[in-house]
């Protein structure tokens, strides 16, 4: 089989207007960025916010291990074969961050057959939204700066500043810095930092934001540090927002791209799955709702993060219903959570896939508590046995009433997900879907967490010192209390303890520390080791990247 | 008169499409971006390199003073005039960079009737070029602190880092830094800093590329530092320049857009024009003589600098054939270099503006030191008289044997430059220019410096210390005594010495620094202070901007 580069490259793309015409964008709508990529304007889409919605799928998966899953893929996949049976889909996908391209990671659109394309752009600069945030979130810093040197009016706190800065690199060197040095000129040294520009709160305020309006409202909750008198001091307060929202104006339009086999697909906004949400933007997924009678999206993460803040954070605060989630597993990674060695993972093993089962029968579990109807999809490896298979179809059936479904659209793009695009049709149309998030707006934040910890992750409570007990009590005294809660912890294990794989319960989880996102509407509890910036490998990927003597990118895949 | 603002939001834009049309570009080479800029992929226009070239008319002026010139706006105007006089016309100025327009200084698209279109984008992210060089160099930067990290093969030392990091942003705060803060994993801490994006290597590296190659071999050769053996270390040896390039690989295309009145203009690239070259990119100034009769450019600052540096660096290394030059001047600005205080520039006073024409008549005889034919524009202000215009006129035509020619742009667009039109397409037709820098490149580093301070700054010489002494020795031992030089100086003055108005004589030149661009191809001489981030003032523009209920953008000019 052919390399994902080589795929996409082979890939005849069809001009971005006849993607906007499949999904009914007529083309004063489009703000075109080459040929294959537009911005949508919806205000330019005749009684737009008069359309019926269409149904809503979240794409999540079990743990992610080594051995990995393929969430992505599948997301494009099933929009592929829904559109394959005949179904009006557009896909909503986050867009990838640059910084990693250069490190390890690769690009993040996709692979094999089932890939959105054009991938050299979406994976470098797309459209320039990053660009767009990582401004805009500088420009508040550089003010807040500003406004100390200029004479501290609002008396803020040196020592106290919450807000870092971004940018969109792996930097490890930018991690920890002071800044303001070199005399009188430069302003009053301070402790300083960066976060890669996934991690900022603007990020996550973009990808939760109504429209312009409310945009500009939440940027100006964000809370920058605070006065020596102890107060919150905000963006607002140092006049930043306006500015910050003419910086994001163009960027907030969700972009339109295709798949390969030409599903239409908005790739818009990309916050991180720890720190932040980890869903793309509620205006493309809005946007695509209007536009499609069902719409793919997928979240971070396995479900006990990712399905849980898309449910809890973005479908609460934005008021969309999902009508089915889909819940992705490999044999290798169920092998794996079954205690299985990767150097293993090719030979069958149904001892190690029946132990392994647990950690997927926990998320089906799961999202059922949030009355979203669940079906399991196998994205199928060349390795995988046909006892194996069984085993979870049989497994899923028969103890966790749930279909499960072996997809191949690595290979064979939409046409491998024909059966799980009719099952998740039978399944949104079924009517069973009845969401409501876990817990009600108005329980308390310590409450809100430890109903995630024992309902979700199957633990028995939570671990907190005297100072994030009394972290709790000031957030809600602040009025901060109706927020729901965004959890940092480890993306591998139901524990905060990232080795415990499967579904281990009775474990406490310990929270480190609570962060106010104010803007985007959520309190953060760190509860473990949270990386904002990440580094460079030992040989990054950016010593093989280049452009090739026929002009081709090279290395980014 | 409306201001600026009202008469671009006023204006009918033709669809980018059609200004393709106008410069002969075909449709397949356009990358639009939004409706009315687009990227010009030069390589899709059929035997566009067999083209002649069209006539190459540089706008640069006297010494700037707090009066103002209007050089963008004398460069666009004269553009439409030549339009209006039949003339196929392309014009190629700088992009703004967008940390100013947050400060005091607002956008830098023209103004009046003679403006660049849309000029809300091309102010703020416009087509992502600076976002591109800005994540290029900070890729490099990210390379080289990983390099250190994980053993540092190279022996970089970290206490002769010449790399800075930068950011589009005036942000005071990060001119001196200490990174790599906060234990093991973050590396070694050492002193850094920020400048702003335009004064990047990388920005004058992708100003001077003739393609892709070229730009991927100039980056490799950036200085990034010197090892503990005091070598030089270069961008090639930490392996980042394919992904570098790869990074700047779409931006490197020309940005097309219109004046108001529809005449094509590129935007590309801009370079800082103290510690740079401060002209737009070779390759668009390339593309637009391949596809117009005329192509009007600018330089940044006065002659003194601009001219000099786009004949001496520009010019030389791309191998232009410049064919006249436009010295805008004001009766405002050459009163106040006469003498005259700025509060008093609204009377007529033709003694101090005769004592001001010295500064004009020594840029005029400076452009001919190049074989190229000077023409005096005079940029009209309402409180000009007759009498002083007359002044100028026949200061012009009997001590110096050219034309002045009143322009009326800024309030009746390219219909008060027709004259003017007119007059440049004698010059530039009459056979006059026979171009030539100022100095061989065989000639020592240190005689180009004191050649262009003796020829053009009217010094007796230069001032330089022992450690400059040796530096330049240095240099030339290096093997880098074949490149012109760049002098970063005051702008205000002939002199280094900012209130040095008029045509000072005599005065020895200081140079307190040479700073190696050797990707750039040229050595930087510091004779001044030279601020390569700047800083926000008290009230900054930023609190200003926003988006109003009409949905347009305020405050940003």
């Amino acid at each position: 089989m052919p390399t994902d580069i080589e795929i996409a490259r082979a890939a005849r793309l069809k001009p971005v207007t006849a993607i906007a015409e499949t999904a009914g964008i007529p083309e004063q709508a489009l703000n075109p960025y080459g040929k294959f990529i537009a911005k949508v304007d919806t205000a330019a889409i005749p009684d737009f916010d008069a359309r019926p919605n269409g149904k809503l799928i979240l794409v999540t998966a079990i743990n992610p291990t080594p051995a990995g899953e393929g969430k992505t893929t599948t997301t494009v996949g099933l929009g592929d074969g829904l559109k394959r049976i005949g179904k009006n889909v557009v896909i909503a996908l986050r867009e990838p961050s640059l910084g990693p391209c250069f490190g390890v990671k690769g690009g993040a659109a996709g692979g094999g057959y089932a890939q959105i394309v054009p991938m050299e752009q979406i994976n470098l600069h797309f459209t320039g939204d990053f660009h767009a945030i990582t401004s805009a979130h500088n420009l508040l810093a550089a003010m807040l700066d500003n406004h100390i040197y200029w004479g501290n009016k609002l008396d803020l706190d040196a020592r106290n500043i919450a807000l870092r800065r971004v940018m969109d690199m792996n930097d490890r060197a930018l991690r920890a810095t002071v800044s303001s040095l070199g005399g009188n000129g430069n302003g009053y040294p301070r402790e300083d930092g960066f976060d890669i520009t996934v991690a900022s709160e603007v990020m996550a305020i973009f990808c939760l934001a109504r429209d312009l309006a409310d945009l500009e409202e939440r940027l100006g909750r964000i809370v920058v540090g605070r006065s020596r008198a102890k107060q919150p001091v905000t963006a607002a307060e140092l006049k930043a927002t306006g500015a910050m929202t003419v910086l994001l104006k163009d960027a907030l339009m969700p972009n339109l791209v295709q798949t390969l086999e030409g599903t239409p697909a908005f790739v818009h906004g990309g916050p991180f799955a720890n720190i932040a949400h980890g869903c793309n933007s509620v205006i493309a997924t809005r946007a695509a709702l209007k536009l499609a009678d069902y719409v793919v999206t997928e979240a971070g993460f396995g479900a006990d993060l990712g399905a849980e803040k898309f449910f809890d954070i973005k479908c609460r605060k934005a008021g969309l219903r999902p009508d089915a989630a889909v819940i992705v597993a490999t044999v290798r990674a169920l092998k794996m959570h079954g205690g299985a060695a990767k150097e293993a993972l090719g030979q069958e093993d149904l001892h190690a896939l029946q132990a392994g089962l647990a950690n997927l029968a926990r998320h089906v579990e799961n999202i059922r508590k949030f009355g979203v109807p669940p079906i399991v999809a196998i994205n199928n490896f060349t390795s995988d046995s046909h006892a194996e298979h069984e085993l979870i179809r049989s497994f899923c059936r028969n103890h966790l009433g749930v279909e499960a479904v072996i997809c191949r659209h690595w290979a064979e793009g939409g046409a491998g997900t024909e059966e799980l695009a009719h099952k998740v049709a039978e399944l949104a149309e079924g009517g069973d879907a009845d969401f409501a998030p876990l817990y009600p707006d108005e329980m308390p934040l310590k409450d809100k967490l430890e109903t995630v910890a024992r309902e979700i992750y199957g633990a028995a409570g939570l671990s907190l010192g005297p100072r994030v007990a009394a972290r709790f009590a000031e957030l809600e005294a602040a009025g901060h209390g109706h927020l729901p809660v965004c959890v940092a912890k480890t993306q591998y294990s139901f524990s905060a303890d990232p080795t415990l794989r499967g579904a281990p319960s009775g474990h406490l989880v310990p929270v480190r520390e609570l962060r106010l996102s104010a803007g985007a509407g959520f309190v953060v509890a760190i509860c473990g080791d949270v990386m904002t910036m990440p580094g460079l490998p030992r040989e990054p990927a950016a010593e093989r990247i280049h452009i090739d003597a026929q002009g081709q990118i090279e290395g980014l895949f």
